[in-house]
């Protein structure tokens, strides 16, 4: 067996920072060799420090529990590969400075998403942003670089569209969201706030969904990273659901095609199926028939999260189609985004 | 003190029945002086016929408590306004028995609201459509007539935007709704449906959403209903929240406003307001400010629940605006659209 | 019309403080004059500080929302009661400090409850425990003096059992809780811990309701208080419900007495009902009938929250008889408690 | 390989009968070769007649979903043994007539639990109840058996009290239980009933748990089943949980012993080891020590949802100790139990 490839987590205790724990348990390429948290988390065990607030599953990971905290400098720490799963207040300079330092930083945290030399990825839907991080190096002059995946409620529906988009164009979409309390992190939304409630409000959320797709299905010039055009509305939810973000959707196409056209048009997508990434789903899009379905609980773990699933597609009265799109937003929309970005990089030869 | 006006409720054990029971209680213009209900529940008081399934309150109100329930036959009951709360399977004979019969039947149930001849019903936007109660009663032959409201997640958006339909006009509509769990009576949502869970799925909510409005806004021709043109498109889903549906929409309008020449309209919509009737919220139309406002636990009681609950008013970077509308659905939608609708019909002579 | 009584409401940011300023709304004999907080929310008004952490009711009543936050310094308040609803961690000082400047200090703190010569009252149950007021005062030389509620879990179930101990004596008592969201506070209860979930830990609740009822059924003898014997075994849960905590009891009783003796003690129990104090709930214990009553979320509200409901009263197969008990934890098990606390003392002439 | 046995679920299309579907999915030792419903069903496939209420898992296991549903008649249906996941108000002649055809009848129904000469089983607790096989088919004139197990909310603390029971002798238990939803199959609770609220009673529940232990501890004579003696006493409610019962217990036993030595004797009790029946869990009771679990949506799939999870084991202020158990009241509890049962009785050569 190959040597596995040593890795380390950024912002290891939070309720991503868990996530990429769990995920990267037995991972076949992988070995997490250090976890970085905050100076107060330093030098306790993970297990200490992350204490009765381990959320994501019934218990630690062996492999992880002993593990002890270091704070997150690089000099500190070994590997090829930073998962970033820091809170957006502290990730940026710390991400630069493990870029700096020859890292591979795989970000899940918003800091870097929208600057004009850093690939904002969804491996099936802009595998050839990569090219971009040649340039970034030489920009910055940096050893390594750094990958981010953009926000939650954007994955999942971005990679429903991408084989829309590629066969038909897409150049309006409305979106009202219903996401996850996990995806307010830990402790996040209080109890007494969404018993018996909605919150209809999410703090940056809408921005985010409405300018990340330009740059998704944006270009790469050789220089910079240039938007696409389509006008984009969003309003984001907050419902009393532990994980799984369902999203409704109403979109108007460039060219035509019939409700069957577009159905098999997000079936067949498979874009990385020769890569063969250990992460990646079998299908990355599953369409469901039934009347009722996806539904959170039920269908947010199909593909082990990282799938996104499609439902109700319909024509729309207003627009040509309307539809739902469930992700599971701690895992497609984050954590298991990341880890798969960062198998693109190393099927690409990046790492 | 004059005489209040006798009253029955047919269907007076489910959801809404109770509702309709509720919100008589100490009513200044009605008396409930008979309850119909099914065959099975017949003789018994109603409090026996409703048994541990009074849901909307801690106890049912004492002047129902002991009165017997009737089987729903014109004959047996004595009255002038019939309010139906009867599942759609059974109302449509029923209550065209009673109309032929003398009452004034207002409807809460589907069957007749989209009939030719027929009001749909609210008051605040279309109460002149009681022009064509007269034309019923001859065309049917009838000694009274059938009125009716809305569905309940109809008629707190259509509300909502009625002064910006009569002050610039709409064209297109895009709602997602997150709907209560009252909505669908009881006992309704099985519980392992809804925990940790949305359902994407109301059957032929989306039909009524898209269609009741154009008649709402439509015109009598002294004949008949017409509709009006207006593109919309809903998606409905079911949420955890016992009361208070919400929901988000973009409009586009015919004729532009200012973000706060839309707000204003909202506000200062009241074209009631001079005829005091008592279930009449003071303020039709509560737009609230903060950013994530309305919440449906915090805010569906709001004026008694008779109110259409604004909030998140914006520009839309597709349409026109964008904002959210809750209201309560077994109140302002249902059992208390009815009362108005009676009080009105009172106002106006028609009882 | 005479003056009413100035008092403050010390920690009136929190969820307990929130619920102060609600029942104080138009008390008959009260009058809120001063609002204390922390000092970050010094010199804000109310409505600033609490922000959108409002959550007891839809919105602020009107005479709060302007006033100014004032440091908790008695030098700073004029007044004759303060009622205490700080946090435990500072609460003493600032009460002690009040007492000696000569206020009437009613505390839903933890901190003086068990001290010897602070009373622990319930006022059916031991309003003779203020004998100890003057002795209090005298032993601290202090201007004014504390007196105590005891801990929400408490309160509901020994103003339950005071009339069976009356009448029969209790000597052992087995409790299991499930309590409301709101009892830990706001934000409390992440979200994320209680969804689909129960936590059977609630930290230092145990040990209050396995002593606090020995006081409150034991007596002061002049100079301190002494404790009764009962021996009570708790096991306290929280459950995902916003109000209203609900207990199962086993009892065993000293002097045998029937099913029907132990009801009606119950039920007829209201020694305080000559002193007519606004907050008095007319029937300080409801017995329900009903297999499956009461309820939380149907049942906390009676009385306006004040009183103590119990059902399903039947007997024990190893013990003499069991039951359950419910009780609004942040009206009659906080700041209700501590207002009818109040009440007392000035029916006593102690303000 | 050798053949599997054949077996075939009687109730199939339920919530245990589902749960049995998913547990017999690849099972080493059986294969489902018929699925029995009411005639209703008949002739459908599974999945159609399961259609959208299939509940406990994403999907319907394949090798399930075309298979043809049969009625429950013994005629139809060739096997060795029969899964009972009957209702109960049907199960009892279509268990006997199985039974009389020669089936090893292994149910979950209530109905057959108590009787003199029918095991009711618990493999860890009391195999050696399976001597009374033999009499219970010459008593009866059957080919085949009855095997039941008891009620899921008895099951998980009878298992947690074996060792104690064997070790110190058990006589006093208060037990109060937090269930959950699927406990009372689907439909099941209305949402309406169980959001924001917590349901104190459950049909004939609290009987079943003070009868089955005696029982279950009881003594084969040879001729029939004789209870032991143990004061039981129980208050079962309905919690808003999907999954997973939690339960509180006080316990007093004949023998003493120390904190440590109760603590062990369920760590170390395992007295199935030997036997490897596939769903033997590796530990049949998991004694956790953190104060705050277990915990339903946490611990309840630990040993796949076969264990009994204890925690917060301490001494009692009345009796000796108190502390939780948790336990999936579907797999554990029920079918989960059977398919247990079943393993026992191939093991033991009865099958």
């Amino acid at each position: 067996m190959t040597k596995k490839i040593p890795v380390c987590v950024l912002g290891a205790t939070g309720m991503v920072g868990q996530r990429f724990i769990q995920l990267l348990d037995n991972h076949p390429w992988f070995e997490v060799t250090a976890l970085g948290a905050s100076e107060r988390s330093a030098e306790k065990t993970y297990e200490e420090a992350v204490g009765g607030r381990w959320i994501v599953s019934d218990s630690i990971p062996d492999y992880a529990r002993e593990m002890k905290i270091v704070e997150c400098n690089a000099e500190n720490i070994d590997g090829k590969i930073a998962f970033g799963a820091l809170d957006s207040g502290v990730a940026e300079p710390i991400e630069k400075e493990f870029a700096k330092a020859g890292f591979a930083v795989v970000s899940n945290s918003k800091n870097h998403r929208m600057e004009k030399d850093v690939p904002l990825l969804i491996p099936e839907v802009n595998a050839q942003h990569l090219d971009s991080v040649k340039v970034q190096k030489k920009n910055r002059d940096w050893e390594g670089f750094i990958v981010t995946n953009p926000n939650c409620t954007t994955i999942q529906f971005v990679l429903a569209l991408a084989p829309l988009h590629q066969e038909f164009g897409i150049n309006k979409i409305f979106l009202t969201s219903m996401q996850a309390l996990s995806g307010a992190g830990y402790p996040g939304v209080a109890s007494l706030n969404i018993i018996d409630n909605v919150v209809p409000f999410i703090g940056g959320e809408e921005g985010k969904v409405e300018e990340e797709p330009l740059k998704l299905f944006g270009e790469w010039n050789g220089q910079e990273f240039k938007d696409t055009e389509i006008a984009i509305s969003a309003q984001c939810n907050r419902v009393n659901v532990k994980d799984g973000h369902l999203e409704t959707l109403n979109i108007e196409l460039d060219k035509k095609g019939s409700l069957e056209d577009v159905k098999n048009a997000m079936k067949k997508f498979n874009p990385l199926k020769e890569l063969n990434l250990p992460s990646s789903p079998s299908q990355p899009i599953i369409v469901m028939d039934e009347d009722d379905r996806p539904q959170p609980r039920m269908d947010r773990d199909l593909e082990r999260g990282m799938g996104s699933v499609v439902g109700r597609v319909r024509e729309c009265p207003v627009l040509d189609y309307k539809f739902i799109v469930l992700g599971h937003n701690t895992v497609r929309g984050a954590a298991g985004a990341a880890v798969l970005n960062a198998e693109l990089l190393k099927a690409k030869g990046l790492i």
